[in-house]
């Protein structure tokens, strides 16, 4: 195979070579691959050098000229090839224009073991079925700026790979390493296993105000509900303190990912 | 003029009764009316009922017949006509399909002025070229939630009352007060000359973290520039202080609005 710096020239809109990138508003579901879900897509420079950093085993570049010169030097001893065409041939295969001018595709890699990822972390976000993927992206993105180690994601939530997660995390979402919890709640005793103390977010008036919470000492871990209905009643009755941002009358909520924010920064070690 | 409860049913898509819901996607501008700016547009039950309940006069609601029903409560009293037609009607009206079946205008009102705003203000927020609809959108919704009184915007930022803002901010762009600065950053004297601390909010290095700043105390407004140059030097050198979130390395930046939300939690007096 060609290393990037010698690039393939994409003329034919048809050509298989681009197969991976081509109608990326349908890459998500790929019937061919397992589990029938799509592979890892990166745009934009930043997001792509993210990607060649991550573990994510890269299987090529596509892009034009400009971008792909930018991404030489993350891309230096990468052995995949770096396709590259003009705009216009490269928004028929994507199937729209691309104001990014860069893509690059990643095979899956294996889960991680979440007893594995609570061992390890400090601090850790958990996630109940939040299942808007701009949601989740901005999530991982505020989770990587402020010190949580690791996700660990209930079976409600979507797919944190999905093209549009990966985009809105600023490609954080390759980063910050995540697991699957099968039984929920249950499997949260992988936390209390650990010492690993469980704070529940949650607009409830009892609940007790996050700054007065002490969570910015030990390890934490704070549970994230979807921005409708919020986290179950089996949720916060499992964790070990339910605590709430304080919030002014006649307004309902912050957005997940912005309540997500506010509390992170309340137990960052950074 | 009928009330509300007197509903005025529109089956011609053409009626020129409708005219101001029609073509919504370019309704932001509107050379017939004061300044060329369209009209305030609330979209959905919750931000119409934002809408009534705010200072902006309301001239009608237009919506498919169970959310004008949804809106009796909030409408009573309230002297204007509710048009009635059926989802078809509706999307071919406004130019596209509205999920939310409802919608309302309303004209501007006289703008706020700054000094006055300062006076009456413990907690503002001041924005510096946030030219983004949606974060700007998305500030004021954090401001609402998190105890911000007002909002004071320099000359580069866009306007507020622009309808997707106004959907993004889920309607708090029509409660929180704002007012424009015409000279920046000398315009910050409205605030120094009232006692009001002033801190930028900058990645730079050696800003005071946030936590260490002190902001839970006494008036205080915080600067906010644009997600990509953040604020000018001379905004961080107009402040009392250089404020920074603690960020993990290899991060760029927070989402304006939530580095917005971060902080008003900060100096939440709520």
């Amino acid at each position: 195979m060609p290393t990037v710096a010698q690039r393939v020239d994409i003329s034919d809109v048809d050509d298989p070579r681009v197969d991976d990138f081509r109608d990326l508003s349908r890459a998500d579901r790929r019937p061919d691959r397992p589990g029938g879900r799509g592979l890892v897509i990166a745009e934009g420079v930043v997001v792509v050098e993210r990607l060649i950093a991550s573990r994510y085993p890269v299987r090529a570049l596509f892009g034009v000229q400009r971008r792909i010169e930018e991404l030489a030097e993350a891309a230096a001893g990468l052995n995949v090839p770096a396709y590259v065409a003009d705009a216009d041939v490269m928004a028929r295969v994507v199937g729209f224009h691309l104001n990014r001018g860069v893509l690059a595709v990643a095979d899956r890699a294996p889960v991680v073991d979440p007893a594995d990822l609570v061992q390890r972390s400090q601090r850790l976000a958990v996630l109940e079925g939040i299942g808007d993927h701009e949601n989740l992206g901005a999530l991982f993105r505020n989770a990587a700026a402020l010190g949580v180690d690791g996700v660990l994601l209930s079976a409600g939530c979507s797919d944190p790979l999905y093209r549009r997660s990966v985009r809105v995390s600023m490609g954080h979402v390759l980063r910050v390493p995540f697991a699957h919890l099968e039984s929920w709640p249950e499997d949260l005793k992988l936390l209390r296993d650990e010492g690993v103390r469980i704070a529940a977010l949650t607009p409830r008036a009892e609940a007790t105000p996050l700054r007065d919470a002490g969570l910015d000492e030990g390890r934490v871990a704070v549970l994230l509900g979807s921005e409708g209905p919020g986290l179950t009643d089996e949720a916060i009755e499992a964790a070990d303190v339910a605590v709430r941002i304080p919030m002014a009358e006649g307004v309902d909520s912050l957005n997940v990912a912005t309540a997500g924010a506010v509390t992170f920064h309340a137990l960052s070690g950074i």
